[in-house]
C-alpha cells in the first residue's frame, strides 16, 4: 500500500474551534436551559391572532410551543382552550360547532366544553355518560388589547392565581422608564397598553427554530444584510459597516420584581461604536446617515425597536414557537391614535409605506438570513460549534437572562401536528403545495 | 428571584385522564396486540384491485401490510407474487417484462419467476447461474370474484394448506344468517360471493394509520359528522343527535369455527337508543327520519352496512394497511344482477346516484374525520391517553376480538417504499405533486 | 380457538436467502468499509462544476460527501472553501459578498476569509475582534481542466502535501496503457488531461444513495434495461440477452503505486461471453449488432466507457455523493479538438446527437433503474439480503477495491443541509416544487 499517503494528523490551527471565541464552555454552561428550550418557553403571554382574524362566534385553531389552542369569540369576549378533544384528540377548530354562547363542541362526537373552565359539560348525543364532568381541557387566559389577542400559554397544572399580568411579558413602557432609559433623540415610545394604542401588522410562518430567528432581531452586527434594502436606498440612509460594544455596560439587564425581564441595548450612545472603515479590505463609509433607534428584548422574546419606522411609532417583533422547527414571525407597529382622523392617517401610512418598505422591504432580508442559519443549528451542531465574537454580547446576554427568567421549558409536543415530522399526512399536504403552517384549516363538510 | 411565582402543582381535576373513562388499564391490556399492529394484520384476505384494473397480460404493483405485491393476469387467471426481485430488491411491476404465459421477469437483469410457485426458473441473460432454482419469491393465493381481485397476504413461511377460504374474511351471509341476525326492516342482504353478484366501487389512499380509519366506520356516535351532508339534506333524512347502547348485548361477537370472526351491532332495535334531545344545550331533534341500516365488522376489518344505500344493495368498506401511516380505503357496493338489464340499471344508478351521493357525498366526511384523529395517535399518545365513553363499546369490542382472532401481526416493512419515511426520493415525488400512493407507477423506457 | 390454524413453520426452500448467492458472509466481510460509506469516500478528487457555471468573480455553493463547499473565481483562478462561516454556520454562497480579489466574505456579519488558506482575516464591521486570525475555514485544492472544475474534497486536517495529483482519481490513460489494456477494435481513448481535450456534458441530482447508482454503470447484466432505448433502435443495434464472465480474470484490478486504483472489464474479448438465447423461455437473439466498447472504473468511482458514443470520444460518469440519499450524476464526453473547426463540429454533434440520444436517451433508462433499487437499500436491508450472481463479479470486485483504496470514509454531515432529513424548511421548499438539490440558491436581497 505504498501509494497510500501516511496521514499525518498535524493540528492545523485554522480549521478548529478557536480558544478566542466568546462562547467558551463556562459561558455556555450559563445558558444551558436556553439550549434545552427547542420547543419554547411555556407559561408566558404570546400573541395568538389579530382581533380582526376572529369575528364574533368564530373558532380558529393555532399552535404555540407544541400546544394546540382553539380560540372562540363569544359575545365579544375571546376564550382559549386546548384544541384537543379529551375523547380522541381531535382538533375542535377544524369545524365550528357551538350550540350556545357558553360552550364549544367537538364536531366529531359532540363532546362539549365550557368556555370558562374547560369542563366537559355534556356530550351532544350521549348526555348521560359517566365521563361528563370528570374531565376537561386546559383553558388559557386571554387578554385582548389594541387589536391583538394575547394568550397565556401554560402547562396544564399552572394555577390561575399565578398568571402574571400581560404587562410582564411586554416591552418597557414610556414615560414610566424615561429616567432609567433616557431617549434624547426621540419622543416617548408608545406601547400596546397605552390608551388609544392601535396595533397594525402581520404574521407569517418562519421555517426554522424560534431561537435562531429571534437572535437576529437584536444582533447589531448583521447590519450588512440590510445595505441593499430598498428602504435604505430610498431614504438615502448610509449604514455603518458594523456596530461594536465598547464595554460590558453596552447592555443593561432588567430584573424588576414586578415587570418585564429583559435587556436594553444602548444604541446611539458611546456604548456602541459605529465602524466606518475596514483598512484590511480598503472599505470605507463616508457620511453616515442613519435613523436613530434603540432595541431591547424582554421575555419571552419580544423585540422592541424604538422610534421605528418613524417618530411616535414603535415596532414589536415576536418569534413564537409553533414546534421545534417552525415559528410564527410577528411584525407589529403601534401608534396611539386619539382621533378618527389620526387613525385613518395611520392606517393609510401603514398600508402605503410601513408595510411594503419596512415590514416587507426591510424585514424580509432578516427572514432569509434567519433561515440561512437553521441547518447549522437543526441537529444541535451550532449550539456547540458556533464561534461568537464581541458583538454577540447581545445574544449571549439574552440567552443567560432567558435561562434565568423563563417560567418553564416547553416539553416536545405529543400527539399534535409536528410531533411526528415525517407523517404521510404531511407529505400529502406538501404535495398540494401546503407546507407546515400556524393555523388550522377548516374542513368543508 | 422574587418575581418567580411558586408553582403550586395542585392536582386540577379537569385536565387529567378521568378514572371514569371506559378504556382503563384492564381494558387496554385486553387489546394490546391491536395496539402493536401498526402495520396491519397479516395472513388475511384483502382486496387488491378491481378486475378492470388488470387487463390480460398486464402487471400491476401494490403494497399491503408493508408487503410489495405484483399482480399479473395470464390466460385470464390472476397471480400474485412478492414484488421484490430476489437479486437486488427491484419492483418487477415498474416495467412489464413477461416472456411467456407461465412466468414474470424482472426488467432489470431478467430474473424470471414461475407464476405458480415463485421459483427463480431462469435468468434471461445468464441461464447457467447456480442461483437458479435455489431461491424464489413468495406467492400469494388469489381469489377473483364479482369484479374484485382478493389476495391472501401472508408471511413468507405461511403454508398453502393453512390458507382459509375467502369467505372467512368476508362479512356475514344471508339468508344463511337470517336466524341469528334477523332483519325485519329490509330484505336479505347480498354478498360478493352470491351467484350473479356485481361489485362496483372505488378505492383511494388514506393518509393515516388504518386502525384509526377503520374505527370510524362502525362508531355510531360520530353521526354529527354527517348532519350537513348533501345526501342527508337531499333525502330529507333527520338524524338523531346520537345513538347509545342500552347494554353490553348491544353488540354480539361471532367466533364460529368455520366462518368470519367479527361483531354485529343491533341498530334499529331496542339495544341502541337514539338520542333526540340534549337539555344542557337546549338542542332537540323533531321527527327523526332515518333510513334503517345495520353495521357489522369482521376480520381483518371489513365493514358491512346492510340495506345501504338502497334495498338489495350492500356497502362494504375496507381500510387496507399499506404502511403504518397510509392505508387504501375501499368503498364497494354489491348487488346481485340476474339479467343484462339489471346490470345496466345498476351501473347507471351507481354512476349517477350512489357514487356521487354516498361514496363521495356521505363518506368524504368520514375521510376528513379520520384524518383529524391521526396526529393524536401517530406518535402513540392517543393509544394511551384517549378517554372513551359508552358509545365506544363498538371500537373496544372490535379491538378485543381483533386481538384474539388475527392470524398474525405484520412486522414493519423492510427495504420497501415507506420503510424509510424521509427519503430524498419521497421528497422528489412530493415536489412533483405526488404523495405516497398505493400503486406502483410504470417507468417509461 | 379451534379455527386458528396451527402454523407449521416448515422451512420453505424458496422464500429464503440461497446458499448459492455469491455474496456470502465471507465475501461481504471483504467490503464492510464500502457498506459503511453511506456518505461517500472523502479525500478524493470530484467534479464540482463545469467551468461555464462559474464566471469571473462569481460564487457558487455545492455539497459533496456532506461537506458544503463554496467556489469562487477570482482573476481567472478558482478557489474552494468550506461553505460554512465559522461564526454561525451560514452558507456564504447564498449571497455574493467579496470586497477584494483575495477574499470572500460572509454576507451576514462580514466575516472575511482568505481564498488561499481560509484564514479569518477580518470582520467587515468589527476589525479589532480577538477571534480574527485564530480560526478559519478549510480550503480545498482545485484543478480546472478541459472545461471542468475538480475539487479535492478532504477532511479538515488532511495535509496539503499529501494531496495527490488529479490524475490519480481519473481513469486510465492512452496510449500510456496500450500495452496493459490493448484495444484492437478502436483507436486510443482520449482523456480529460490530454492537450486540447474538451469536456461536454451535464450533471443532475439523483435521488438515492451514490453506491447503488454507481454499480449500475459497470454492471454488464443490466443490458435488458436498454433494449427499448431510442438510440438502440435508431442505430439498429441488436443487443445480447446478457453478458457473463467466463472466469475470475474477466476483470483485472489495478493497484499501481502512482496512479488510479480501479478495475478494467475485458468486454469484447473471450473473457465475457454474450448470451444469445434462453431455452427455458424460448427467447433468442439473432445477428447481434453491438457497438464495441469497454468499461472500467477507478476510485473514487468514476466510470469510463471507451469508444462511446463514437470513435475518438470517451464517456465518463460520476455519481458524487451529496448526502447519504442524494448524489450528483455526471455524464461527460471528452474529445481532443485540435482546431477551432474540430471544436465547432464537436459541439454541434454533442448538442444534436450525443446529448439527446446518449446522455438522455440511453442513460435516462439507467437513472430510472438506479432509483428502482433504492428502497431495498435505504434502510440497510439490501446490503444484507441481496442475492448476487456470477455477473455481479463487477460490483463485488469494485466494492472490495473501494474498501481497500479509499482515502477516507466520510462521516455523516453535521449542521448541513441533509443532516436533518425532515426539517420544516425542507417541506417548505418541497411545497414550492423544489426537492433536495446540489447547488445553493442565491437569495435575492
Amino acid at each position: 500500500m505504498s501509494d497510500q499517503p501516511i496521514i499525518r494528523r498535524r493540528t492545523q490551527k485554522l480549521n478548529t474551534i478557536s480558544e478566542e471565541r466568546v462562547n467558551n464552555q463556562k459561558t455556555q454552561s450559563q445558558y444551558q436551559p436556553y439550549k434545552d428550550a427547542a420547543w419554547g418557553f411555556i407559561n408566558h403571554w404570546y400573541p395568538a391572532l389579530f382581533s380582526s382574524e376572529l369575528p364574533e362566534d368564530e373558532v380558529q385553531g393555532i399552535q404555540i410551543c407544541g400546544v394546540p389552542i382553539v380560540l372562540r369569540r363569544s359575545e365579544g369576549k375571546v376564550y382559549a382552550l386546548k384544541d384537543q378533544c379529551v375523547h380522541r384528540g381531535v382538533r375542535m377548530s377544524e369545524k365550528k360547532m357551538c350550540f350556545d354562547k357558553k360552550t364549544v363542541s367537538c364536531w366529531y362526537h359532540g363532546f362539549t366544553f365550557d368556555l370558562k373552565d374547560g369542563r366537559l359539560t355534556t356530550i351532544v348525543g350521549n348526555p348521560d355518560d359517566k365521563l361528563i364532568g370528570t374531565t376537561g381541557v386546559t383553558t388559557y387566559p386571554v387578554h385582548e388589547v389594541a387589536g391583538m389577542i394575547f394568550v397565556f400559554v401554560r402547562e396544564d397544572d399552572y394555577p390561575d392565581e399565578d398568571v402574571p399580568p400581560l404587562e410582564h411579558d411586554l416591552p418597557f413602557r414610556f414615560p414610566k422608564d424615561n429616567e432609567r432609559f433616557p431617549h434624547p433623540l426621540w419622543p416617548d415610545t408608545p406601547s400596546l397598553l397605552d390608551e388609544g394604542a392601535v396595533a397594525m401588522g402581520m404574521h407569517r410562518t418562519g421555517y426554522g427554530n424560534w431561537r435562531v430567528a429571534i437572535e437576529n432581531g437584536f444582533d447589531n452586527a448583521h447590519i450588512l444584510v440590510h445595505k441593499d434594502c430598498s428602504i435604505v436606498q430610498a431614504m438615502k440612509w448610509v449604514l455603518p459597516l458594523g456596530i461594536v460594544p465598547t464595554g460590558d455596560d453596552a447592555i443593561t439587564v432588567v430584573e424588576d420584581d414586578n415587570g418585564p425581564k429583559g435587556m436594553m441595548q444602548w444604541l446611539f450612545t458611546d456604548k456602541w461604536q459605529p465602524i466606518l472603515e475596514n483598512k484590511e479590505l480598503g472599505v470605507e463609509v463616508k457620511g453616515v446617515n442613519a435613523r436613530p433607534y434603540r432595541t431591547s428584548v424582554v421575555m419571552p422574546g419580544v423585540l422592541m425597536v424604538e422610534n421605528w419606522p418613524e417618530e411616535h411609532v414603535v415596532q414589536y417583533e415576536w418569534n413564537v414557537p409553533i414546534t421545534d422547527d417552525t415559528h410564527e414571525y410577528w411584525e407589529v407597529l403601534v401608534r396611539v391614535c386619539r382621533t378618527p382622523q389620526e387613525l385613518d392617517d395611520y392606517k393609510y401610512r401603514f398600508e402605503r409605506v410601513y408595510k411594503p418598505l419596512a415590514l416587507h422591504g426591510f424585514n424580509d432580508c432578516d427572514v432569509y438570513a434567519r433561515e440561512a442559519m437553521q441547518y447549522f443549528y437543526a441537529d444541535g451542531t451550532g449550539w456547540d460549534d458556533e464561534q461568537l465574537v464581541s458583538t454577540d454580547l447581545s445574544p449571549i446576554t439574552w440567552r443567560k437572562l432567558a435561562s434565568r427568567w423563563n417560567r418553564g421549558i416547553a416539553k416536545p409536543g405529543r400527539g399534535v401536528n409536528g410531533a411526528t415530522k415525517d407523517s404521510a399526512i404531511r407529505y400529502r399536504e406538501t404535495a398540494d403545495g401546503k407546507p407546515p403552517r400556524y393555523k388550522t384549516d377548516k374542513v368543508d363538510f
